[in-house]
């Protein structure tokens, strides 16, 4: 699949088939997670699969923003430890988010690409998850990742159009005027 | 450009030609940004594109981490008050990074699709960027975005092989063991 048409056409799934993702595939989707950048190469992303039933169970529990039953949901976290004695504070409270953001991003073009669905989920209890995962206390998890076969095919929600929030040089200056090749 | 393919050669480049970025080329990759997912559909992005090149010249002064001589910049940034109203603190202080990121991604992989080099930047000081583009209080800068043609084919740090960083239902439970299909 095509990258632009891959980004445009992705959506978040919310509703999954029971049938299992391919081991291929999941390790073809935490590959493409890994060639992120990240703030001075840190790479402080760790990936926990789940895929056991009772600890999938667990996870959707404690975590209200996880919609359906995916076969599979990755917890990406962030190693702080690492990122604090690589990259100091910045890296240890800030790097780690976007890192791992970026590396979901990445995930979710590829498991599109591969025919696969996938919902980026905040709404979770960080205390809950990281009884679940049994995550020492250096380890942050930052986002789960739902994987599967979608069961739905939702609508786009609508974006805010480019006149609304590009600027050109300054706040408030707009981007779009002539519309014309620059 | 194929997505795995897109994701795997992507590189940061710190090289540019001094050739402008075409205006069709840079909305594409503003559109790509604006196709990422958001938490609660916020989409608190703001997306600042440098081009005068007075404005670049103190761009570049006040961000130790932007090499090269980019023809464009994109300041990432997000309105925190949007976040705050629709999503509350957690929008404001967490979603607020992770969707520009993901924004972030998005774009850095369109504009490799499109033939463009770019770098993602976090080394600015936020205050100077704020003041040279006239930044209401209630936007933050997140991330800068090089963009231009690269004028160089950098090798890619090596990456962390995934037996380090991925784990099976729990941390430090080796996900792969067998290596076979699942």
């Amino acid at each position: 699949m095509e990258v632009l048409e891959a980004i445009r056409s992705r959506r978040s799934i919310r509703r999954f088939k029971p049938d299992p993702v391919p081991e291929r595939l999941l390790l073809e989707i935490l590959d493409a997670g890994r060639w992120a950048p990240s703030g001075g190469n840190i790479q402080p992303w760790l990936f926990i699969v789940v895929k056991d039933s009772k600890t999938l169970k667990l996870v959707k529990m404690f975590s209200p923003g996880l919609f359906g039953d995916p076969p599979v949901v990755v917890a990406i976290c962030s190693d702080r430890k690492r990122a604090r004695e690589v990259g100091g504070k910045l890296a240890e409270e800030y790097l780690s988010i976007v890192d791992c953001a970026m590396a979901a991003q990445n995930m979710m073009l590829a498991a599109h690409a591969l025919g696969l669905g996938s919902c980026i989920i905040k709404s979770f209890s960080a205390q809950a998850i990281r009884k679940v995962l049994k995550l020492p206390d250096h380890v942050e998890p930052e986002l789960l990742l739902s994987l599967g076969y979608p069961d739905e095919q939702p609508q786009p929600p609508p974006r805010r159009p480019l006149e609304d929030i590009a600027f050109l040089d300054q706040y408030g200056e707009p981007l779009l005027k002539g519309g014309g090749e620059g």
